[in-house]
């Protein structure tokens, strides 16, 4: 049977909506049975009706769905909050107290203390709060996180990430509102480009090494001067195992398409993995030649197989990332464990350490303490 | 309103049917409504209902299921017929004539007369009768069709193909079943790896540049001497307007795991695409310097830009490519043109092709006609 | 004590002269000691006196150098040919005749019956006769010499090469000539780019197999219509071993710079070297990843230890390998054993198969022995 | 006339004197005059002998060197110091002061103060003391300092420059004195990995830009534990015209052979190169499609043109751009401007980098001048 899926947000001509309903169809494990798709109430409802929603669940405004679904036998057994960044945690937070579960999209909040409630509330809820840091849910993320965590590598030494790209770089179209936005204080909170893009290679350096960030010092620069939030930031950290970790994220980094790439370096081995050519890995034993290791070859983890659809060399791509967040989402819906879903504790650490970057890029590169306060 | 979708093979732990399911269902465009999964008819309904079907609607067998659907009212609009290639014919050939839309996996038949009655009967059933060249679905595939019929890179003179692997290389597993059917001719007809694979490859040929293959010279290895039909084959071959083709397929090319790439060049430039990195395009004009196209980029061309489903530098894969089958199937099936959809002509020529090789390849090498007879 | 060294063309402006002077220069193994540099004769003295050569030894024609260097006491130890084509022959035997040894470029003449009688002026004189196959000098190419003679591999059963270029793709520059010469049967003899690229890949194929080829089917094309001789080819052939060859060379592919790869299939693994690249091999064993091997690495064979000059990922590039040959030529000449060395039976070889490939390209296809007459 | 040239250091086994040889030597600039080449002088004498140096100028120590070559008619006209880095400052200085132009490995010296005090004597002696950033030297770097100067990416923003190798990575291997002593204060000074490949990157940034680096954070780490000096640095700074500066510098990550990249970010467009495949440059207008420039291709400026030997595609490596440096050392010596030449100032700036890094790390990251006093 088909699980029930709502989504809040992702309307026609949104870019993340698309990667969401593919993500949660492409397998035939959810059903699009409710939806308030868009901030204009009367679009957002026939947009969802021409997706196949039912008139009566295409909803006008979340609150509209929330009251809804809530009384409904039929209800949606999972919402999605795909809405503007500082609305998730009021959504995310009415819905688990009403006892869905939920995905919510990254950031899960504005501020740490958001991410504080949202922990708890989801702890008390018994609902699943997942996040979608769906770059971890490539089979050869897993495969990675399963080979580090076998301790292919030996203790961990340092990871290396980058997640650059170009596309803001253009001075000319920095006014363009798809772009202001970002680097705006009344909207899009403290931080820029870390909060946009580093977090996700900031949460995939902890999910692969087991690992959680300690501390951090941050340099960030706004390289188009009309911009008040970073463009540019790099974060040195420390995690709990005494791994090294360095990260540098760009807006403005013309010529990088989507450039998030991971470096894991331990005692006995490297890796390397790259979003853009997301089915290999190379892997390099101390001493010994840099092999390429591809998705669906003989002999990967039962994760990394489990979450690849079709034969080695026949690539898989980002929309089939995120479908594997439904996969794990759908599996744990229905009580299995699923130890890969990104959930609301990454959802706040990222928070703090993008509160811990904002403090220390303010004064100067200092260390800062990057654990969330109920983490320390 | 989705379209009903049927199934006739693709059971469990087939290769190609998630691909098919994933490609009918991602996009939210068809409901698997029917199928006959497996040859093993008891397998097939349990399996059918697993993923949804209706049990009246899970067959044990294609003829069962051609008999219960026709007189449907509520029948299903397109069936997939992913069965061993010996059967495609006579399935596709029913399906047709009891007015269903199809489409076939490759190759469509296994000899020239097949292909030939199929194209006869598609034509006078007025149904779409599409076969499964998934590559030609690819965005970027789709953006080199249209540059090059837009005279980008002026008179083609030359298409070098290759699609080669090495998966068919270790001899201790030569008897494998999985493999060694492919190299039978009671089960693989006339050609191993050159109906195999070399078909994708002479097809793109055709569907980027518009010229059909006119006459081609083969050389054929069976490189494993156990073999009867070729795991290795080179075929040059002339198109319409008098472009040289260059066609290397090899099941034994160790290391390469999924070597699909075309170069097409012209008098004003020349393009590659590669199958394991689909979403970029490797375009030089005359005289100046290689640039790297992206899928997604600004101003690609609308087929390019509404077979892409995320922005540019986010990876999209081979289901997906098989699920833009499916969207110009959808499109095609209520009434829009849809030109770049691969039919039963295409199949047909392709197996007018691998006669030709093979005759080619029997007689050293001399120059054939490789039109079907129909189109001379 | 410095070898004393002469060359014959390469004169000012010339693309090989740099090569070879470099080569011969880099590791301090020879002085350009006497020189004929160009067909005008007194352009070729002056720019011989400005590269340090001795004015009495600055010659104007190559017939004035023989006469002037073999009576001397220090007379040249070893003569480079680097004309036009049409003189290799003559000037190679000449000065082979005369006691001294020769380094040739490609092609070492322009017909079979003057290959063979190169090869028996070379066997009675005693001079080492080598023909400047510089590709097979690159240390990563020694390195795959010696895996796959050693069974690295198992049993040969493809060689896959292609060396192809876009640099005479442009139609409005074919009567430049710079490039015209190419294709005019007056001035390049039987065969254009198979003579010119593509006997470097066909002697490579020899070089790392250890073994000949035997004979070939070829498909010439001239794109570009005004010209006689072919710009694009493709070759199958069969060696000695019963290894299937592939080889596609073309000048018209536009994009491509310098492809020359080479891809080498056996029983137990697989192996690619490519020349734009040459300082990394990519081996794989059968059922095993793909590894990156790297010029300097821990391991490699003494040939290939031999041939490198600077640590790992440091790249070294195509003038040393020329400075190889030239390696291999002072071992030689003072009375070493090198084996790697290409001689005149390898130019030999070459001009059979040229003269093999056009007689089977003019007759359709068909299979051609392309071994030497002398060699059969 | 070639110049008489001398060497100290870079005795038989070093990795560092092969490539002086093949750079002074490869154009025919520089004759090997005079040596002391080893720290065992019996050795070094005899060695510089079978290299061809006459007896008499076959030092066994710099100072009888000095001493030798100080009086001599034909004194050498310039000496390369490729000692150990300790020792650099002392011969340096010794034989500038003597009338010698100097070519001295990095670093130049050991302190700020030394690095001051060799610039001042630089400057008075009016020789030329220049310091081996042979990486500036190859012709795509070139390319990129002309474009970046003549404005093609407008106001460059952002540099962003790895130098990263896993060469060091095994910990079992630690305590080999070819790797320890790196790590070692009393041998290596205040900084390991910095001061060993860092300043090549950061000296790079300043060439390709034309701004000195005015102030920097830095965060090290020795990740393996029995190590004094850092094996892995994070540097951000900031350079004279504003741009942001991150570098990242290791040697202990695993499967990184020679990392050494460098992008830089402008207004208008970003550009890319790496040294382990230093013929190309990747270049992106803003708005545009990255393109691929190559070593050799028709339109480069002057300076790349000038230092390219062979034809575009036929790779150019790391001997020939040591080469480059003696190409221009050639040519500054006979009194032309070489503005490109890598001198005293730049390796005082470096020192000034490293004692800057050193101080900010120890104080937690905060910023520091990393400006030589003399030079704020």
């Amino acid at each position: 049977m088909k699980l029930n899926w709502g989504m809040i947000g992702g309307g026609e001509g949104s870019q993340i909506g698309p990667a969401h309903r593919l993500g949660a169809q492409a397998d035939g494990l959810f059903t699009l049975a409710a939806g308030a798709l868009d901030a204009d109430g009367e679009k957002g409802r026939a947009y969802a009706q021409r997706l196949g929603v039912a008139e009566s669940r295409a909803y006008g405004d979340w609150r509209d769905m929330l009251a809804g679904e809530r009384g409904r036998d039929d209800r949606i057994d999972l919402v999605t909050v795909a809405t503007p960044n500082a609305t998730h945690f009021e959504i995310t937070k009415a819905f688990l107290e009403a006892g869905f579960h939920v995905l919510c999209e990254k950031p899960m909040t504005m501020t740490v203390e958001e991410g504080e409630e949202i922990v708890k509330i989801a702890r008390a809820s018994g609902r699943i709060c997942a996040v979608n840091y769906c770059y971890s849910a490539y089979p050869m993320v897993r495969e990675m996180r399963e080979m580090v965590r076998a301790g292919a590598l030996g203790k961990i030494r340092l990871v290396v990430a980058n997640f650059s790209h170009g596309h803001h770089g253009d001075a000319t179209d920095a006014d363009n509102p798809r772009v202001r936005w970002r680097y705006d204080p009344a909207m899009a909170g403290v931080s820029g480009q870390f909060a946009d893009c580093g977090i996700h290679a900031l949460h995939m350096a902890s999910f692969i090494t087991g690992d959680e960030v300690e501390k951090l010092s941050a340099d960030f620069a706004s390289t188009i001067s009309s911009r008040v939030l970073e463009d540019d930031a790099m974060v040195n950290f420390r995690m709990s195992g005494g791994t090294v970790g360095r990260l540098w994220t760009s807006s403005v980094a013309i010529g990088r398409q989507h450039g998030f790439d991971i470096q894991v370096f331990g005692e006995t081995g490297g890796m390397r993995w790259a979003s853009e050519q997301p089915n290999q890995v190379y892997y390099t034993p101390v001493g010994g030649r840099t092999q390429i290791m591809e998705k669906g070859e003989a002999g990967l983890s039962s994760e990394a197989a489990r979450l690849s659809r079709v034969a080695i060399a026949h690539p898989e791509g980002f929309p089939l990332a995120v479908a594997n967040i439904y996969v794990d989402l759908a599996a744990a819906i229905r009580g299995e464990a699923r130890d890969g879903l990104p959930l609301a504790e990454d959802g706040l650490r990222s928070m703090a350490a993008v509160a811990a970057a904002v403090a220390s890029a303010q004064a100067g590169g200092h260390w800062v303490d990057a654990r969330p306060p109920m983490f320390r």
